[in-house]
């Protein structure tokens, strides 16, 4: 189980990294719905490994065949199943892994948990499993920008202690995907490259902050118990490999704030319900509220570096371990797409999910 | 939708807080687990308003009725339904909100999601929903203390500016109940009883943290996609009212370190496979490794202050808000055993899923 | 787990037959929808025991208490809770249960299910866990009349050897309710009135078909794959207690036909697409073509007879059972209101998710 | 929505008849569970078009691929892909579909629900979507047989007036396998061949029965509520495309059946608590008591016939179809894996739920 996401709008991923394919299965998007493979593509374009010297060298074309749902370019209202191959798997690489546990990576627990485990890669906690994600969150923007008109701009908020200067109610895609680095603001990001290729030098690497932003999600999507808009995203964005932390409009700073300081004023203008500062992030008692939905991700230092590092064997042996393979120094510019996909695909579900309260 | 929370082990709530009742059905709770009812009050009166000077005011018995699933003392296997009567619950203190969507509170949304609502309360937005959480936690506690012999303690680790020295892997639930505030470091637990008091007599609120730990949770439990431990913890937190963050392990800390320095190194012990730090919270890829399971939940400060607010009526007149009701200065003494009970039915979730891997 | 119904309207029953109550949760009721109390009572009463001397002669008042989700006189789109209180449980008549697992009834595989049971009764087995499923029904009815005009009318088609004569296409509710068998042909409901009559006397009891017709259910509910409206439907019946068997349309007859003779034509009138033939019974490929759903529920005989029976003690000793508690002569009267709630709850959830296929 | 089936061992079919590929994805599959990639395409073999006189001469190799979640031979524990490619879709065969809804197709009923269809073939109420089903019931089977000896044979009951004599107690697989009818009773199966043969002949169609039994389940899997494994059997047959009834034990026959006649006596024999008679159909209270679960599955005659048909065109006009495409004069022995497919992928489902209330 835990291969399916989504309430109404649901995906099924599957797939491990050294396996033959990795995919995803769309239940629940509505019919009518025009879909690009080229849109598709450019967001798993975007994710993919090998983008820049900061990203993983790993090789992999990517390319998505869609295989049924979508007829004439318009989905049917069945499942859209996609699948990408893996191609450039290389075993050997890997082959340490079976004589010891990778620290902080999923290599013991899973054994805890399957005892059986493809000891080639990291199976399902892999990055490629995002694969699916990715390519489906694509389908649901289109169906978001297409029907209510939702915009959604993910971007590098910080790497380490190199901290991006942004308005997330402004800040364009276009803005993002200028650099590497995936951060609008063009000087934080040089030294963030910087920073970075330089812990790539270093065999090591460096945690950081996704923001994300969504607007014109219209009033009145989400739920005010356990499917709250916020909790479905704090889901969503914990599901995601290296991810520690998430908050939603003031988030962790509300903490050491007084009601005073924190409550939202309402206004009215040209007919609107509005408020004037936006603590909440948009969302209130876990439904949108109108404003722009603004949530940041904490991720922590990709796992695999290239030093030395104690740990164990299955059998409980000391071993040191001296990685060989490929590793990405910062996972942050490559989760960027991710967070997208993540957003949508949680907005999507709660647009249909509010489409059954309407009376027509 | 989206009262139901669970995979395996799943609770319904429902209610009003000025309906007749609120109360909660479990579905999936396994036979022959031992239920003690002055257990289940002995959570539910940790949570209710009226506890000391710095929480709501607001008296209300919750006397909890167990209406079904037990029998002679054990669970049937069968739904378990409890509920609790609504008592104090004083209309005429809430009649203004008919005329004003009072900031930061879930009247507007509310009403842009259902087109209708109860004006008298918050509705499912109220802290009240949270008795049926807090009544099947408890039975989630005893399951998984008497199979599995796990503790869950949770405690206020900070408000506003005041934060408190507290050691996760050693915290005990009696120095937690020592004080008010719920905080088991005593001389921190003075200052932030006098800063909400201040606050209450201010007419103010205050934000601040909950940490809360869960030890001897066995390696194994959790998923490596969706239904990721920390994923499944992050949904629970949020859907609880005024939380506005999550994180685990090293959380928003993580962003700003390096791989060298977090990832947790391996090594064995008595038979054991541990790890010497425990940046990961508990928690690789998704699925508990047998440390103990670390996260702390951001709350803002209550909505609901004695002072006047700027806001509009439902047609958008300007009104000035001037609340009389009571008012709670700060949810997190109250909100310690609903981060409790969540943090058990996710595990109790958890439990019951990975023993369908065993073979036997 | 499995005390949850429905995709996106949702219903959760709880309670045994000799716990303090028995009750329902529905979760996904839209808002707005009016709810009146006494429809609600008026169709428990059509199930409750008691009402002939050709029924149980339990005596139950099965008053509903509504106790969330509804706000002067409509739902609030929140979970709606519902519960009623049991009465009329004679222990002492079920004491010998302890000793002997009754034949037909789920006295033995409870026991290998669960380990545990309550012997006072037959638990979540029992027809009182139907109440619940009544009310929730009388809810989902009032939804698709409001909307859509949807005409939902179950009966007795046949008992034992007696079959009735009536035409689905025209057949009214109030001609079912003129007499305590619920069958619309008043000479076949005479004949089964004196047959069941005679089973009582006997200390025996007696099976029959329930035809139920949904009129006026617009074309395009269903889905293609697993959750066919047939499919639904199918287990939606067979979850109900004593039930043998399902079919829709031409249903096993269909097995002794040619295509040639089973396929509707179609044809277009008042602009609208019909067939004239409905062998199909209203659903084509698992969705509604807009003709009139028409299928039929075999019942068994009721296990409860007041005869000797051989059987064995719960350590496998030889018993004969020698029953003395009230008896059901022939369930197929009060499974009528239990069936047509079935029916409306299956649709009112297909008509919410068909809503969410329109583009508005 | 309506792709997903199952409580905790769900599968997610995908593919129209007429697109790239068919496919299904297995979440919830549990790890080191042994899998043949040829005893699955055993069973798509069986499954497939073009095996006999009497089935559609549609020639499709359907070799079915394994993309992931099998590791060295063994189930990882994680989503287990599989898909099939489409062949030998002869488009140009159902150019006709654009202009008249062919009658009893879900050619109009699908217009009705998504507005938008692949009218090349049946989209997603093909029979080709059964792949799916087919793969992963193998799995299924092979997980219910190494566990716990479940055996699951099913075979043809009955074509239009011609029954087979066969003991379900006793059935064996190879005795099914013995002819192109799946009936084994050869005396029996003979004259079905013929009768077959004589509708293609006549480019008619004909119904019949299937009938199945799963033996040496053990007592205690199913529900006493909603999944009441009659329930689930019920929904997994009437999901199949054709079908139009299921009946379990007794069946439709209970219905004319007195109570002293229907129970089923119990009595112990080598430790065990047995039934003497089986008119339960081995499920009692929705629950498994260990006797060989029976049921029969109705089928309808194929509603593509080579015979002119009166039909309408999407706009109304009058049309008569002159059918020139392949057809499958029965559907019923291609059926047969189908049922056993489904049959085990409901008591995998409620394998895994069981495991769930054991204490150790």
């Amino acid at each position: 189980m835990g291969d399916i996401f989504g309430h109404v709008f649901r995906i099924s991923t599957w797939g491990e990294s050294h396996g033959g394919a990795v995919g995803v299965v769309i239940d629940g998007c509505p019919p009518r719905v025009e879909v690009d493979p080229k849109a598709i593509q450019r967001d798993l374009d975007r994710r993919k490994p090998g983008q820049s010297l900061i990203t993983s060298q790993r090789r992999e074309g990517d390319e998505v065949e869609i295989l049924s749902g979508v007829f004439e370019g318009k989905t049917l209202g069945t499942p859209i199943a996609m699948l990408v191959r893996n191609k450039d798997a290389r075993s050997k690489d890997y082959s340490e892994m079976l004589e010891a546990y990778r620290p902080s990576h999923a290599d013991y627990s899973y054994d805890a948990k399957y005892g059986f485990r493809d000891h080639r890669g990291g199976g399902r906690t892999s990055a490629r499993e995002t694969i699916g994600r990715v390519a489906a969150g694509a389908i649901a923007k289109t169906l978001l920008a297409g029907r209510c008109g939702v915009e959604i701009v993910a971007y590098v908020r910080s790497i380490h202690h190199i901290e991006a200067d942004v308005n997330p109610n402004k800040v364009r895609a276009s803005q993002v995907e200028k650099n590497a680095v995936r951060c609008p603001d063009p000087e934080a990001a040089e030294a963030m490259y910087e920073f970075v290729d330089q812990m790539r030098r270093e065999g090591d690497s460096a945690g950081g902050i996704i923001e994300c932003v969504a607007r014109k999600v219209p009033p009145g999507w989400g739920d005010p118990v356990f499917d709250r808009l916020e909790a479905d995203l704090a889901k969503a964005m914990l599901s995601l490999p290296a991810t520690k932390g998430f908050e939603i409009g003031s988030g962790f700073a509300a903490a050491q704030m007084k009601g005073s300081e924190h409550n939202d004023e309402f206004y009215a203008t040209k007919g609107k319900i509005r408020t004037r500062s936006n603590l909440s992030g948009g969302v209130q008692g876990g439904i949108s509220n109108g404003e722009n939905i603004v949530f940041r991700v904490a991720f922590k230092p990709t796992a695999t570096i290239l030093r030395p590092q104690k740990t164990v064997s299955p059998e409980g042996a000391s071993v040191t371990l001296k990685p060989r393979g490929r590793h990405d120094p910062c996972v942050l510019p490559r989760a960027v797409p991710i967070v997208e996909a993540m957003t949508a695909l949680v907005l999507a579900d709660h647009y249909l999910l509010q489409k059954m309260n309407e009376t027509e």
